[in-house]
């Protein structure tokens, strides 16, 4: 594939200073330029490179303004790194082209697929499945009966959907997530075993929603588990059932959250944080990674720690953790001090 | 699917108490209930809802006494929540039938399936698997060569057990759990490369078991790595080769325990911990969330930290932490004092 | 399967002591041996074994000089840990032998498959995927286009290759391993929505690299993500985009490493470790269980602690926070001592 300036300019909606008709054949970062590549600059970090890159073309933003001479092209836009994100956007959506129904699938007949799907090799899907257009299914992914999926949702190899699970549109859902398995519920019996609760709710999943490889999301043992409109979780990450995540909120990967927690919007998790059942974690909520929560966490606030509490609290703790040795002689010397005057 | 209000008592063996025709379609929560619906009370948190809820019908424990006066039939049982459960599990049994064997499945020559079976599409099973009466194994799942599995044991989507495992009867696997990984065993060499120690054990999962989605269990190096009868295990756990688990230990989300570690029976283990290697974990032992446990655990204990220990004083030294900057205050007041005495 | 010890012992370059012609047609532990079996002693730990143990050949150290009598044959080698490893692995070969494509793997046209393949049932191959000799790839697994694979490599069953990636030769990646998912990369929006970056690079995973069961490595934003020759990584491990790690670095389960940070050579990274974003660690570090890392770490580093600091440092302090309520009692004292002087 090659593009000109000006194609990539038009697309982005920039205006071009220096060559218009510069052929484009690869992106790179600034600091890899090679003839032929556009790169970006948005990171004032990076400004140096700009000076020496050999990339044919640079994405920078309106208000940059050059103190050296430059020898690439530049495009001028309000927002380098939005414009990059969006040109990436485009070149993936070409090279990612997939369409047409394998005749490898397993389709049952009562299921209904929308128009211009891609449905991969042994996708098996269930009965009265409704897909909705451009919907992408990749190879050796399991959509059980009754599941819904909205319109340009994409499914990547290997995912398992549990029968009754509603996926939204615009959704991309990565190879080894799995939705919809039971919640872990079981009750104590006299004789130390456990009778499990089946778990007959289901996972609904808003529009927008990006989800990590091998991240788990369990079904209500009754209604559903609810995971809210642009909701973004990385990889690995273990919802439990009847959890509820609000709108926009961030999960980084290996956090887990267990059942009937609810967690408000625009809230970002950072990695392999845990936190406990039936909690109420409140909207603009954000968690250091590998904190530990355990009681309700209220707006806006920032937290650390396992237990968790705020945030510049737990690092003066730390502090005085890393200097305890410190703090132990400054004590004996105390004791041995007012021993000495007895 | 509808029942009456005496078919759902008999079922769960209790008394009625008001309209025994009253027709239910569906399950609710109890502060969700609507007119057709039946519900149940035993959490006593819950019981204010039993005077409003729209709910047709609720269950609960015989020694309920009603403080005002009640919409809806009761049916009064033992046990509220078990007979719920069973109500569930009933409901469940119903509406995920599922049999036959799909014209898309892959079953070796050698291969024994036993009655009643449901295998899914592109279900590929290995030379001489034994597979017992009412399994159901799920679409995309890979059963290996000489695999063994008991009666109405039920393997969901896209699961792996590797070659010479044994899966108990009565067990659930979820989605993405892979049996029978190579345990991680590397013998360093001089160059600092390391060399693969072929790990030729297997896998033996008693009856009774719950494998939560994405776990993953590694294959002893020689012998078997053991789960007991009755053990519940929840999504994205690891546990490593030649690990042995007691009968009815229950272990939560994203916990790893490491190589050659035993677990005793009755045990309850929170999510995030981590065991290592080599250990000796007694019976009735309960661990903490994100606890690290690197010595051996005596029957009965009850622990947290990480490294951890018993869970009153963690609790007590963790207070101490959070108070650490007030402590040093104290620390530096006394030394003023002291320096104004000289 | 049944070999003399004689056999045996040339395949290890041993030399016997005892009975040549004895038959093996089993392997144990040495403290489960049985007539007929073969096992060996490396620990000094296990010593009291050998002079018990009733299997018929036991594999020694050169130096090992025994001090009762024994009544197995010896077959005395350099490196009896290294020596019971060769065997494994020859036996290992020999059980999990497989080959031939199944009519019921889906393979694109445009692939190249080299010789002596194993392809099992419901392999989806993509467009343009080049595949080496000797390759093994089991049920289930989805390779996507353009996808490069070298020679020897063994795939498990259900695993996901995503377009574009690139694994080396004598690899191993378990079952449910995702290589290839888009990193986690998003710019808020000032709506409190995130536009998603495209991730348009690929995973490159040089020679020798083993990758446990349900570890997900995701595509670099632009470039690669790389797994350096000789690295072995446990289960459920998190990968981030960009992340490089160098040779023969040993990370064990459940650990995650956020994005763009390299790792160096040789390290040692223990379980449920957390590692943020863009750092840089060095040569020859070792990490202990579930520690995080948020700074760079210089070569050479022992580590623990979240935040972590120097191992014995660490320790130290963690011994004084377990005692806290003491040094509490020991500041009161001494506040109620000064006290009483005035």
């Amino acid at each position: 594939m090659k593009f000109t300036v000006r194609e990539i300019a038009n697309l982005i909606k920039g205006t071009v200073e220096g060559d218009e008709n510069a052929e484009i054949f690869k992106l790179s970062k600034i600091e890899q330029g090679e003839p032929g590549s556009i790169s970006f600059l948005a990171n004032p970090k990076y400004t140096q490179y700009i000076y020496q890159t050999k990339a044919s073309a640079v994405i920078v933003n309106n208000d940059f303004v050059p103190e050296q001479k430059l020898d690439c092209t530049l495009i001028r836009v309000e927002n380098a790194y939005n414009a990059f994100g969006m040109m990436l956007e485009a070149y993936n959506n070409l090279i990612r082209r997939k369409s047409g129904i394998s005749k490898h699938a397993a389709i049952a007949e009562s299921a209904e697929i929308g128009e211009n799907c891609y449905i991969g090799n042994f996708v098996s899907i269930g009965e009265y499945v409704r897909i909705g257009a451009n919907v992408k299914i990749h190879p050796n992914s399991t959509i059980g009966d009754n599941v819904v999926i909205g319109d340009n949702t994409e499914i990547f190899a290997g995912v398992s959907i549990y029968n009754d699970c509603h996926i939204g549109s615009d959704c991309t859902l990565h190879s080894g997530v799995v939705i919809g398995g039971d919640g872990f519920g079981f009750a104590p019996q006299s004789d130390n075993q456990y009778a499990k609760m089946a778990q007959i709710g289901n996972v609904v999943i808003h529009d927008k929603v990006e989800i990590g490889a091998n991240t788990t999301i369990d079904r209500a043992t009754l209604g559903s588990t609810v995971i809210g409109r642009g909701v973004k979780l990385d990889n690995l990450i273990q919802i439990a059932h009847n959890v509820e995540i609000g709108e926009n909120t961030v999960i980084a990967a290996q956090t887990g959250i267990a059942g009937s927690t609810s967690i408000g919007r625009n809230c970002m998790i950072a990695g392999q944080v845990g936190i406990i059942g039936h909690l109420k974690i409140g909207n603009e909520v954000k968690i250091a990674a590998q904190s530990g929560i355990s009681t309700d966490v209220a707006d806006g606030s920032i937290i650390m720690g396992s237990p968790a509490f705020e945030i510049s609290n737990y690092r003066k703790s730390y502090v005085y953790f890393r200097g305890l040795p410190k703090l132990v002689d400054r004590i004996s010397a105390l004791e041995k001090k007012l021993k000495d005057k007895d």
